[in-house]
């Protein structure tokens, strides 16, 4: 008992069960003006960003929640050279876009700039330059706006939000509204990415009303989950499409991409994992056919 | 802050990670000969069963555990007739072994006869009567010592036991020394499976050494995983083999023998989920690549 | 770690501060008309009743509680007679006024006959048969509005409520309001006593703020401070009258009439500890100097 | 439930009862030749000391735990000029020793330096320059070793320790040869005074053990108590001596010698504090006359 950690954060996943891990410090604790933020550190998982008392991620496990929510799309895609980021302020959404090579342009919004600045100084090795690259024009205004108005198009939409909850504005990116009027930003083969929650059974709502609001624009939807330990479990993503299916790539023709087109080591994405992150359990998809709700600006879904 | 909940039971995971879940009634607490046992009620996984403080299972997710450890070795076998189970006490595991219609003996040791009639009388979902089976041998007694007097031959032997922890006994039958001295135990086709701790990814270092011990005595060892939202995150297990591999069953084929061998609907397990537990990220495989440690009775594995 | 306790019961003592109990057993979990109530069984405090989530007593300190409020303005009063009881639904008070050989008749109105009757089933050693005193008559209806319409008087009145939160009424009876018309309701050496909250430092707000607003009734207010364990730390009391103050009975005076009169032994109250009980630290008889609260009707105070 | 704090301190009060403080920042982490140490900022009690997992002093209620150690004994003799402390590296025992005009040379000895620099450099407040007095002498070897070895006698004597855990060493200041030495070392008017651990009802065996010892040496022992918040209740104390019982000074008396005598405003001690900490309730001061334990080297007494 006497060799137990003493300070812990807390953190509820759900109205009846907490997660807690020890930490060694608080690096940053102090308010931008959206949110809260702490940087703190861990035995256990190393640095980890909080926004709002929620984890958003930490530096042992990021490469998993990054890797998952830009590969499948990026590379599904024959060949993305325009890239569009709502929120990833970390940059390490960024970060991994810029791996790929045919990328020319990335346009990258999230309205807190101080996230961004505090992230780069706290936790350089989520960004890890990204943000000096040349491609890049980053943005701090509100992305849903800036999407109503652009006359650009894009090969890729990665949508990178906290979860929607009451207090904030983000829970109108993840309506029928915000979807229809986002397909007519993609280029005919374009894409959407975007995280749609835990998938831990217990509260799996979010995952499965975002697939079928996503169905409401898109002609393809394709789940997918992978477990991220910080978070507690598996957790949720979509890719949603008019012409590409992620689950018809064989694992060879995935690795076969990775290697023709990214210029890094990947530690999480490759050609089985991309086959086994498709493959929901039996449970999962059960689930997705009962439930028929989609989310609107009038019936919207807010997480916990 | 007023509805909080009041009460709640909490895990230890690792040293720097604790799971709370919140409890609204403690049916049973006392001791057996062996351990410590609990059964508590919660708002958010229904009744569980909790080991020396450790939690075994759930019943909103039992059926994840114990179909994941049961069908991939017995749908693997081209029709199992003689089945072996170390432990299992909680009868579910029996409970998915009996619904294999091939089946015509199943054997089952667990020394702890109080734990199997605590959860017959409190957890009467987990069995659903399977110890009233005719095919049923229940004995109490020391599996280990069973095993090595017995000159019975099994087509599955399915070890479901608690994780090895430095007290208790159940550390020997995670050796070396026992996997060899299994594999004369089986049929030629015969298949091993058991579970081998935690894959979320700070903490699989059972996972990976479980493997690579079973490979000292199995030509084939296919280890997978999947989420088990009340153990807090991914789980790990391994089929273990002469002859037979899981991964080369095509979901087609999965399905086929489920549909002719099971009589009962299955919530977990089916071919598309086979296939996505045996896809395992590439993180835990390149982690399996490079950790060589084989688990001996001299240099035995404990886990948290 | 491993012999570590696995369930707890906790409570916000503050937003900042929380205690949490080891639990052994939840023997009741229900709500009734006016407010959840769990019955609990701790190692450390025996069985407890919490109220909406707050601990109100406990088998191994009760007896702190009760006699810290009960005896100061019995053993004051020259011969008390005729006591009305606010609240006290546990009976423990009225257990301690019925052990006074004085007393013909007790009135106790507390409003939730469900709380009475669980804890004469669950936790009977805090009204050890108290209710079937022929002395007593108990009435399930508002206090405010019985106090408000009696015309008798009464020689002692003790206000044994739950702390004024927000959702419920019991903070008008915190009110300058409530204690004029109180007045009117006492024999002419009538005394009333009530508990007035936590006394640790940081939190004593409510002890100076409610010996204030008994200052604009009563003529003489004496408040005093006792340890209680369960509650995580002291708590504050205070005994208000118009002609008699606690504080000039020397320590063998108390002790006299404890012998005299109280048909049973004590094991908190004595001549000493009513000494020590009034002998207020120095920094919360400064506080109690600075602070100028009034608590009215329009400027209620209520708890955390 | 989204403004709750995320990050906590947490002490294991008992093994039954946990006190979490929620904290702002850790300042300081790190360990020592002697012990873990740890610098933390909380809300509700500011800038806190933590010692090998357990809470030492916070900045919000020192001023208790440093006036009642310090002033009981020092105002009972009749004019202390040399005084010797066991301990205290904050800082804060000196500084209120140092707060009389009598005295004229302090011997301090505590053992680890590291944790002397880190208040001075972290906790300023605590010794606020004591360190800097001329009539300090400041050492950092074995007290009870120094205390063997020396040839001075010293009016006043302060233990002022960490609780005796079976790890450590301190364990051997809280016996009956220590006791008895130590009385050797004292002027004729010589008095001891130390803590000896939590009163609160539940685990106060430390609190009447060491009273009972210092009995064995001491013809007066007048064990004390007060509420220290942050310790989470009442905490012991005793002053011992051979002539001079502080239970004898009036309240007006012990005003008196304040006010002649000390040199800055007490927050804590005055008169009446005086008689109120001396004045134990009924169970405390009848679990006294029942405990007839004595602390020896060979039947060391060990707390949580």
């Amino acid at each position: 008992m006497k060799k137990m950690s003493a300070n812990w954060f807390w953190e509820f996943v759900t109205p009846h069960l907490i997660q807690q891990f020890s930490i060694s410090d608080i690096i940053y604790n102090g308010m931008t003006k959206y949110q809260s933020v702490q940087v703190i550190d861990t035995p256990g998982f190393g640095k980890c960003l909080i926004l709002d008392g929620k984890i958003q991620c930490s530096e042992s496990d990021e490469f998993i929640y990054h890797e998952a929510l830009v590969h499948p799309p990026m590379i599904t895609h024959p060949g993305p050279e325009t890239v569009f980021i709502a929120g990833g302020g970390e940059g390490a959404t960024l970060r991994e876009v810029l791996a790929h090579s045919s990328v020319k342009r990335v346009v990258m919004v999230d309205i807190d700039r101080q996230v961004v600045d505090l992230c780069r100084k706290y936790l350089p090795s989520l960004s890890q330059g990204a943000f000096e690259d040349g491609r890049v024009e980053l943005l701090h205004v509100d992305a849903l706006k800036y999407l109503e108005d652009t006359k650009e198009n894009f090969d890729v939409v990665i949508i990178d939000l906290t979860e929607p909850l009451e207090e904030g504005p983000s829970y109108l990116l993840y309506t029928r509204e915000f979807y229809q009027g986002l397909k007519d930003k993609l280029t005919p083969d374009g894409l959407i990415a975007l995280q749609s929650g835990s998938t831990s059974m217990i509260i799996a709502f979010g995952f499965t009303a975002v697939a079928n609001t996503l169905g409401t624009a898109f002609s393809i939807v394709a789940p997918y989950q992978t477990e991220i330990p910080s978070f507690g479990g598996t957790w949720g993503f979509a890719v949603a499409s008019q012409n590409l299916d992620p689950r018809e790539l064989l694992p060879e023709e995935v690795d076969r991409r990775i290697s023709s087109r990214i210029n890094k080591d990947l530690r999480f994405y490759d050609g089985i994992t991309h086959r086994g992150i498709f493959s929901l359990p039996k449970y999962l998809r059960e689930e997705m056919n009962r439930d028929k709700r989609i989310i609107t600006r009038d019936q919207p879904l807010f997480t916990y």
